[in-house]
């Protein structure tokens, strides 16, 4: 006789689907309220062939959802100094509403500077400080886009957070230390562990919610998941891999993330929801109107 | 038979004091150059006696390490707007190279807004949304001064931070949240507990590093403290009582802070230092330099 039970999936694809259909309704009304859509600016600096599919996949989500994309592309050569006066430009331009820079910029480029340059109330994307801190308090603010993904996730699973130990695994200034500053903003206890963590096993165990955000295939261990635990696995590998080993996982955990499906649809909507905020803030709209 | 040991005192009192007498040294070094002495502006709300008593302390510490400072007194009935105004108007002063906003402006204030009004060069207080990132970051910044203090301190007695588990116990935004992004930064594995945490002393019992930053005497009993942990008590209650039972507790630790004279000196003596390098930097010279 087995003890295995197999843990609910948390799909992502659905409550993105709602995100995005409301965001979508959401641009119409800004665009017929103002006759302006809503406008997102993509920065891409050179031609890595991954980064100009993001670009052109995020451009393409856009549009679909009724809103506008601007797209500013720099060749490889830029200089921070030129990437700082392109974002400052789209960061004054009242007819963008978003800036979405995207990483990475190149090595020559400072990608702080570059991100910093963008306006806070158009940082639709998540990434400046301002947005990281504001976010941490659980001030309003754009969350970076798959933390805040995993947020929205949680909620629409009911997981309860308070006083839970969340653990998260990678600090990464987009992913990991943003998620764990949410999660702690939500009350639960939270532990970052990363590249130097002397015993991962021993604490990964503790995790009543897990969040593996590190970028390595497999690399969280089934049998480590504490029974019962909540696993947000927002890692994505080549061949559809996770960062945590899903077969053995989904045995323990109660709710897991599938890869893909799980955390990936709730990134992109998180940045069309954003971008529809910001436009009808900007526009003088009521953000929290507009939707019947 | 015992076992009990004793943990060694982290002396506060030693290193802030050198941290301030190189701080005077360079504020001297600047006057010379420049015919400026460092200066900051201090800015208080109302007459609230315990604030009007800090304040005036740490002006007098100012103008004995040769800072100058100016003070900008307000009436308990000032609005957000007029303090946000007196705020940016100290920003914008060249005379001015740091502010120092008292903590708690009033009920009827937006605190935030007015802290965000405080331009990022001149945040010696530590105080920003910007700042609290660029720290988190590991990017060049203020420091929140006791945050920066318990840095210090943990560098002066050569503690390795990397990989151990370090446990904050509180989360506030001069305190908690940023000694832990500190610490994550400096590559500990770090975990942070709360009102909210459901089992304190199992976390507690695992922490190489304790941060008890709660404000609550006693509040950490000796008994949870793990066998050769650093313990930093953050905590100042009344009489002379930190957040950690410190006669148990120093049975158990390897080093622990004195309340008073543990962290206490480090954060008045961070104020000074970051507000010299702030004039430094304003004035053109070289931060690095001027103490041979």
């Amino acid at each position: 006789m087995t003890q295995t039970s197999t843990a609910r999936l948390m799909d992502g694809t659905g409550p993105a689907r709602r995100i995005v259909e409301r965001s979508a309704a959401r641009a119409a009304w800004i665009s017929r309220e103002t006759g302006t859509p809503p406008c997102l600016a993509t920065v891409l600096v050179g031609d890595d062939p991954a980064s100009v599919t993001y670009v052109r996949m995020k451009r393409a989500r856009c549009e679909k959802a009724g809103i506008a994309s601007r797209h500013v592309g720099l060749p490889a050569t830029t200089t921070t100094a030129e990437l700082v006066d392109a974002v400052t430009a789209l960061s004054r331009d009242p007819g963008v509403h978003g800036i979405l820079l995207q990483h990475p910029a190149g090595p020559h480029i400072d990608e702080r500077a570059a991100f910093e340059a963008i306006a806070p109330h158009k940082d639709v994307d998540g990434l400046t400080l301002h947005s990281f801190a504001a976010k941490s308090f659980g001030l309003p603010g754009f969350a970076s886009c798959t933390p805040g993904g995993i947020m929205r996730l949680l909620a629409e699973y009911d997981v309860e957070l308070t006083g839970r130990h969340a653990v998260v695994v990678g600090r990464s200034a987009i992913l990991g230390r943003p998620v764990g500053m949410m999660l702690l903003a939500g009350d639960a206890t939270v532990t970052y562990c990363h590249s130097r963590t002397a015993d991962l096993a021993s604490i990964v165990r503790q995790a009543d919610i897990l969040v593996a955000a590190v970028g390595r295939p497999r690399f969280i261990r089934g049998e480590d998941v504490k029974p019962g635990a909540v696993v947000i696995d927002a890692g994505y590998n080549p061949g559809n891999v996770g960062d945590v080993d899903f077969e053995t996982a989904r045995t323990r955990a109660s709710l897991i993330t599938p890869v893909p499906g799980g955390v990936g649809p709730m990134t992109i909507a998180v940045l069309l929801e954003q971008t529809v905020d910001a436009a009808a803030r900007q526009l003088g709209l009521d953000p929290g109107a507009g939707v019947g």
